[in-house]
């Protein structure tokens, strides 16, 4: 019997068949349908229309099913395996259109409505930052209510319009606030950084006051910024992580990156200490596999990948 | 003084500053105003949001110009050197906007609009090939008359829409025909090959007599190809050359190659042979230096930029 | 519904779903349990521990489904579009053994007798040339006669034994041959060239009478070659295709590449001229990623896939 | 209008032409005589002669012109935007010689002199690490008096002759102190770190009491290493960073790598400590980006020269 | 005279020769015959069957004698130069066989067995970890008592059998243990960190009692980390360093990344901290040159390598 | 016994020792003393000083000995193994400087002074082609009689000087005739092709009566162009094989490609063609490493070395 027959709910054994084989899929675990009986389903938005520098994180998706071939289960700080606490499924591609992102977001919102149903939870894999949007509209709908919003980035992402465009993939913070999709004095905004295009950048910050943990705020004092996402409650949160919340020398793969970033190793001491009862859902965006370099970009999306599903796991 | 210094239509001489040195410009051209009294306009279109598969030729305006400082001027075959005949000027980029179709070609429209006033004259740097058909309205609008297109390519561009969008970059051809852009009856495909989606694919063809020639009739009977090419009269005449109508070895970066394509040498001998008495425009799209290598598909742009820059030269 | 939902031996649409989205199977084809009801079955045997110098092709079938994913089905030649005449699934990769080849070489050959039950029709994707080996034993288990080797590369692969060890990726067509799994005498040669270790190299050729076609004879005299290759009968006959026949400026990404080498456009030629009535099986070899740049490489091997598909289609 | 008219002394806006478009200049910054009312002109020095290992920094400046199309102008800490403080302008490249340097220096110093009329000041972009020799020989002539370096580099440079050849890329420091244009004794060498090729590397700085910050002493105490380097006064002062002072992991792109190096957030930290009052002049040199990776060596450029930038504009 | 004549254990001279010439040996150091009379001689064992994802090491040996061309003698905190103390000498490869591990291992046996005729001291440059056990197998034969083994990784290496394959690149460590090769209780593994594919992972050290360092434990503690690692006695020593216990941003040419690693810095302070009386023997493995980016893993592995001759100078 | 051990002239066997193994000279042959007893001597000429656009062929020398470690000996045209009929060795680099080319052409000229004592014959392995002259008058010195030149290239090579410098890597025709080290009327041009910067670049030709076979007159008549080709006498010949006469897709590592270009197989054919009585010195220049892909540039030269060997071989 060839790997090629997905069974149920258990990845492709890498002590059977070598890590390099098969057919490519997040983590090797099976597809499902989206209407299965998975509890985490994993599914990819591949859309780069919006970003406003490099693009091709359209093909994030793609290279993130290949490398998470490399992924294990077993998180030494939670002491849990997910593979065995949680039923995880690839669920294919969102529908989307390349240059049209009305329409794209469109079938993107029926797409992850027909997740939410029965209250799947999820990761979304990006795919640009504009794609959080519509995911965050169809999270109000079935929650009723604004979501914490965890954001990884080294951007605020709540710039104005540009080029008389919208919904860039610099905007989905301020829209998101706007359309009451979350609520920012409980968000939080990890591995901001400099520079600025100008001061007015922190208007929306003082107005809204989201938590900002800025980079020089983790290297100052990090046991406080620890502490300070450590306060969640049961309101349903949901994690977006921008890889260009990495330095370049860690995240080289992304389309506008910005120095004095933090290391992979930062990222995950604090999504090691999390304790989220109610996670909803969680994206990983902005993964260019043009621009990386022996796939570290994806490596490092693969670890947050494993990391979130720990958290996952461990709430259940 | 330094080369930073535009002089009046000369390049910045290589023999006195080295080719890697100086503000890069088509060429190492003078920056003009896109009404100034230049005779051939080298303006930029940055947009590449209407690819179907790589994306990347976003960046096609900045590495050309990076590249062209290579480019020479004198042409062995028609004895001219296009520096000496005619005023030729880096008239900058077109205002684009990345993610909307619509509004960008508007900026585009009014952009060449502007170019076309005084009957410039001009070769634009994609960007996708969608942005050819901006072009072509505001030629026709100009021109009054359906154009003769001269279409280097791999693929017919005459596709249905994809993703229910209508005008992504392999449709150029159905829509120019349908809004009488172009006449097909006196318009040239060159350098097309399979596979293609199917047969239904050349209906368009055969409807409207446009005049197709095959790697294979190129390479059966090149002489053929080379003489039913070689009686264009006064018709304003537009080439449309995109870069996979090479073959990916010495055109690897590119968002749709298709092997089993053209040589430059086989591109330039067509160029070459070409005898345009009213070139009015031409474009140059679909190069991605991201997939480049080595700036070998930058340089194949760069060479056609210069026999197409010595049609007009040897028309004048 | 998403695109993860396999159906009917049809390909995921282009027009549906963007190209660079989905899970990637060869041709976006369904996956399907190894002895379904496919006519064509696609498996890769990632393998590539008998180089000799550069290594990698063990990724050669996760590259090729991915890159597969710009496959179109209508062949301009035959006027068919295999996609619609022929069943063809992604069967997923046979077991390997990374380093220990004769463990490996029993798992590919349990495979590949699992195909072969029924008479299925396959293409395998390597891996490195000595999978070729495995796949021929079986084949002789079960037609009971010699095949005829239609086999393109640029070495003869009926080397001695080097550093001692006997199966290397090229020494399959001398064990072929010793094992009377191939007539050397209705079997071909195409794309040889040298240098080689010595004139010895040729006493093969002289002895097994096995029909040569060398780079020179291509060049010198294509047609007299084309119809020395169109002389096939009844017999099963077998293409094994190591990319390495390709001239490395157009499959930069192998293992041991030698300039002077074909076109892409030279072996669609001989692959389109083809008339093969009773192709059982065949495969393609020696796709190292890592060594390729903007997957220029697979491209040539998916358009050798579709070239014989396209056989098989026209076959039946 | 196009973005090709240049404006004054304002950047091309990224919010009304996408920043990958355009013509590049530093900082999108209008490109100005020399002699024009600027308050820092930023120029290239394409030069590679004098490299000892790795060359290609020839082509720093036309990618770090490209690369700053990404640059932002708001200081977080200094909570000052330069654009609005300074007159910045791009006036071009020095004129150089690749292979005299004898040649190549008498231009470059021709070049700055015309610089320095009027007390302009300057970033000069490299290059290598000769070219800061006839820049320092200038700023003695004009200031009459040593100044204060503060280099960063991961090498002392102050190495003997190689090769029979004096003015290599790592000697300036040598030369500078013997032909008095700098004070080793109020001087800084910042990131320096071994191997070296013998004791006597280190009798240089024995002997000229240059004050050394290794990279070991910033990891023990950054805190101390920020306060020697707070005490700096009305001397003319010149900032020289040798790219290679960073890890290769975040500076892959030059030539002469030294691992265990600094990472950007360092070397961001002790530029935006500096209060410096008589800033006279700057460069940044060694990126050569043929062994860059996505840019990343040019983008830790790009931001060091923000931060000097907003120096400048902070002592105003 | 050039410098292909091979001086008496001097290296070529950066100084006379520039670092881009000459012929590649280790650190420009004289070929030696395995029997001349060098202290250490330094080795390739250029192999990588035994790979579980990305092959590639079998180019270790000659890209790490390249960019060892880099490398100078003198080390700062030791204040020693190895060149002036020992006499270090390039031995050549261990012969090899690419497929079969077995055939392999005997002549790498047999290699080994001759080095350490008369006590020479070794660095043996891989190829993969699967080449560590051949290598302690003889050292266990020369010195008859179980080894210390420190152990620099990412991986554990005390895995389980895959593919029905015991010896694979994974599990050195155990056999190592099994055969009474090294000692584990004063034994050490540096680096260390999950993700891990179970809690049995852990079996292994819990029974052995293997000191494992993990990366939490060295950024926690460094101090306590480097006291640990500064017990050592008479025991013969043996240095296993896999570049995988760096993070990939630092050694992305490698086979099987592992985010969230070591910095360079790091293993620099724990090797400059060493103080190994009696040092027999160390090995740098993994290094994948066709993954790597600008040689920059290749640089970590030569510094290794400085570090390590650093000891050996030291201990004499 | 390792194969660091050089044999007596022959070649490090592929059978015995991998070829990804051992220490890389010029194909596996043992390195020999400057005035040893061998038939042909390689030397390397890393000096990319004089190059006008892109540096690197420095490492020309280091990768092409990489690279000939795949070379085998046996000429199928000839059938000669040159391996068996002349004793080849390895003689190392001649010493340069890199940015001083009158002192790097002393010492180099010294160095080709000390191979042509007792007439040795020798390929000299680029490095940039203002290397050959220092050849060239060295071979003048020694002849007595101006030679023949056979010289493939994309450029003429006799264009004037730049940037105020005399002798750069497009002047070596220009000066080689000027001091009558070459006659014009018997030597040839292979491969020439345009843009040229103007009509007086082939005054030279005109003048000089030098012998120039373009692209187009190889690609119109093939059989004449060799005819030309094949009248070569007792004169003392020179082969100067510039890797850009190749097109970018064929040798995309170089520093000035031109599109349009000669395939490998065109210069096999007429290297295979000639018939030289008298070769006495032969040169491979202008190959960049840093700019080629998977080694195919490097492949290209080594090939072509294996040809001139093989004249060599032939004519004893």
């Amino acid at each position: 019997m060839s790997q090629s027959v997905f069974m149920e709910y258990k990845p492709l054994s890498g002590r059977e068949f070598p890590r390099f084989s098969g057919i490519k899929t997040f983590f090797r675990m099976p597809v499902a349908d989206i209407d299965a009986d998975y509890d985490v389903g994993i599914f990819g938005i591949p859309f780069d229309g919006a970003v406003s520098y490099r693009s091709g994180c359209r093909f994030g998706p793609s290279k993130i099913r290949e490398v998470s071939s490399l992924g294990r289960g077993y998180h030494w700080g939670r002491e849990i395996n997910f593979f065995e606490k949680i039923k995880v499924a690839d669920i294919g591609d969102s529908p989307t259109v390349p240059v049209d992102q009305k329409l794209c977001f469109e079938r993107v919102e029926k797409f992850v409505a027909d997740v939410l149903k029965n209250k799947k939870k999820f990761i979304s894999v990006g795919g640009d930052h504009s794609t959080t949007l519509p995911i965050l509209r169809q999270l109000k709908k079935k929650y009723k209510t604004p979501l914490r919003l965890v954001h990884f980035d080294a951007h605020l992402d709540s710039y104005p319009a540009a080029w008389g465009f919208e919904y860039h993939h610099g905007t989905f913070v301020r829209h998101a606030v706007e359309e009451k999709l979350i609520d920012p004095k409980i968000s939080h905004q990890i591995g901001i950084r400099g520079p600025l295009a100008g001061s007015d950048d922190l208007d929306f910050v003082k107005k809204t006051k989201i938590n900002v943990h800025t980079v020089d705020d983790i290297r100052d004092d990090f046991k406080k910024v620890l502490k300070d996402l450590d306060k969640f409650g049961d309101e349903p949160t949901y994690i977006s992580f921008d890889i260009d919340c990495l330095d370049p020398a860690y995240a080289p793969g992304t389309g506008t990156p910005v120095i004095g970033g933090l290391t992979t190793y930062e990222t995950q001491k604090i999504l090691r200490n999390f304790k989220i009862k109610n996670l909803v859902g969680a994206d990983i965006v902005e993964v260019s596999p043009p621009y990386d370099h022996a796939d570290i970009t994806a490596l490092a999306a693969v670890d947050t990948m494993f990391e979130i599903l720990s958290i996952y796991a461990d709430s259940k």
